[in-house]
């Protein structure tokens, strides 16, 4: 691997990019993965048949480039969000990390910045690099939590050219308050800053959790992202979408690579979405894990933070390396987000998690937390 | 649209994108389609049914992220390719302008520039602009040749990050010869230019036609492209790929979105990937009818370029708008590529391919061509 990586350090690769190293999580084949945030229930059957059928008979039209603009995808997707969207304000790409990307190559580049407040979603530094838009940092209070009044004073001083606000947030897991995302609009303004609400897991929130897309009427610099990896159950079919003023979707039609969204995917999409029923009764099952979970953690003794999604943030962790590798050794493995003391763990089934409660607390007997 | 133009033009659009507008040949619906370059023949039956099996199979697995180094598609388009390449050689994205983007973004960027020789295919340019590089366009001769001391001298001069060579290429349809890579190779070596041939059409050329795939060895900063949406007929799947040095596939990985690429594209992928002969037995269908196109073009006093493509490229049209528009009233559609004089015509199927002549024909007969 060594003579690999003399042999890249001497193509004449972007300043940027010099001694990185790809992202990823690490691809372990273990029984219980709970590492990435998917939806551990496979698929329901009828889900399942829609989708062949679907793609079976998009199969038949292959030759052909797909539907540019997606049209029959973009209608699915607003009459599922609802909040009176219609097909004029939906985009969508291969998976948000797609959409996010065209975001930036429209609204950032060189010369413009994106703000983020980490700990947040670990892609947005690499999108912004990736597209060469500075990244801000903002901060977080030192429980990871932000206020309407302290990202408002943030974004003001910084005034920069976009703002990333992932509610709820990875990989806290906790949901933004709709006072965090209307002030950090209105500190925007005079900067002309698009604000971008990445709700990839808004699915999970707990019941009354409003969504961003509740503030899009007459926000025309706000953006809510989504997803159909998460609720939908769908991380491998790669579709991330979003939802704003249409005129937002004209500026993406400006940067996307033609015909991006294949006709498979938006057959699998589209299948997917006749079924929105089945999919999200599994979300309900996963927030009943999500809550065994921040209570068990509770009950042991660690610090699990609020969570509106499908995974779990906790601290109190003395070794959190060992704790890692303990449970991978039980074949369960989870997330090490790189926070001291801390770790993430996906809600699983309930079989699941199980397996990773019962595993935690032996190691944890063998090393108690402290808080 | 007027007034949605107004209110994109309110938005902070990146200052390279005020004005312009969407990339995109006219979806027209209209019965003889050979505006685009697709293959007009459909997927053979046993592609069909081995695509929607390997589907089937795929998307049990849909609630988990795909294999992010798509590692069978790998192996299986190093064996496709032959010339003794390796997974190692090999790296794919949703379709070739994908890989192309991921290119610029890993090699290209502020400060940086690509050549490419117009006329040539439109996506480099806006590549370019997409990713903030510098476009430099070069000259051809007047019959649109590119000579490797010619080409050579030029990119000398320029000393381009990047050059594109587009073999064969659209939208003219003429491969080029090997010394014009290797000598652009070679005077890309004092600025450590990556040299890129776009073999999107490849399969089409005459036989006897090497493959820059055969200049490989020895040369990391060259990269051959190619796509599945032309001979493979996989248009609408978009999947496009390259083969160059293991390093250069570690260099796109730094700027790949994770999991860029879906379970139900790898699926799709490979099992046309099992079906290689059958698709290839439609290409040699299309080469009879291009080379028909070419011969009976020139017998109506047409000058048809020489082509290696699956689509024809001719000058020596008086009113290129009504020769259009005369066989768009004929339901055949067909690109003006915005040559003067020029038009571009892909090779359908045999059926298709005899209305496109007939028709054409009787129009010029109305308005006989001049050389």
């Amino acid at each position: 691997m060594n003579e690999r990586l003399n042999r890249l350090a001497n193509l004449p690769l972007r300043d940027n990019l010099q001694g990185l190293e790809p992202y990823g999580a690490p691809q372990i084949d273990v029984p219980i993965q709970l590492n990435v945030n998917e939806n551990t229930h496979p698929l329901p059957a009828e889900v399942h048949r829609a989708i062949v059928e679907e793609v079976t008979a998009a199969a038949v039209g292959l030759n052909r480039y797909p539907d540019r603009e997606f049209t029959e995808l973009r209608e699915r997707l607003a009459t599922y969000l609802g909040h009176g969207l219609t097909p004029e304000n939906i985009w969508a790409g291969n998976g948000s990390n797609e959409v996010l990307q065209q975001i930036l190559q429209a609204f950032g580049g060189p010369g413009r910045s994106v703000m983020g407040f980490p700990p947040t979603y670990s892609m947005y530094p690499l999108l912004a690099s990736g597209t060469d838009t500075a990244y801000i940092a903002g901060q977080r209070s030192p429980g990871y939590g932000l206020t309407a009044a302290d990202a408002a004073e943030q974004v003001r001083k910084a005034a920069p050219n976009i703002v990333f606000l992932c509610s709820p947030n990875n990989p806290t897991g906790t949901a933004l308050g709709l006072d965090v995302v209307e002030a950090v609009y209105e500190a925007g303004a005079a900067s002309n800053t698009i604000v971008i609400v990445d709700e990839a897991y808004a699915e999970f929130a707990h019941t009354g959790t409003p969504s961003a897309l509740s503030l899009l009427p007459g926000r025309e610099r706000l953006i809510v992202s989504r997803t159909m990896s998460k609720a939908f159950a769908l991380a491998g079919a790669r579709v991330g979408y979003l939802a704003a003023a249409p005129e937002v979707t004209d500026a993406i039609r400006l940067v996307r690579l033609p015909y991006h969204l294949s006709a498979v995917t938006q057959a699998t999409a589209n299948a997917a979405l006749k079924h929105v029923d089945a999919l999200l009764a599994n979300v309900e099952d996963i927030k009943v894990q999500r809550d065994r979970i921040v209570n068990e953690l509770t009950r042991m003794g660690l610090s699990p933070a609020s969570s509106d999604s499908n995974f779990v943030f906790f601290g109190g962790i003395n070794d959190t390396g060992a704790i890692w590798e303990g449970l991978l050794e039980a074949g369960v493995i989870i997330r090490d987000v790189g926070i001291p003391g801390h770790l993430r763990v996906t809600a699983g089934t309930e079989a699941e998690t199980t397996t990773f409660l019962v595993r935690l607390e032996e190691l944890l007997n063998q090393a108690p937390p402290t808080l």
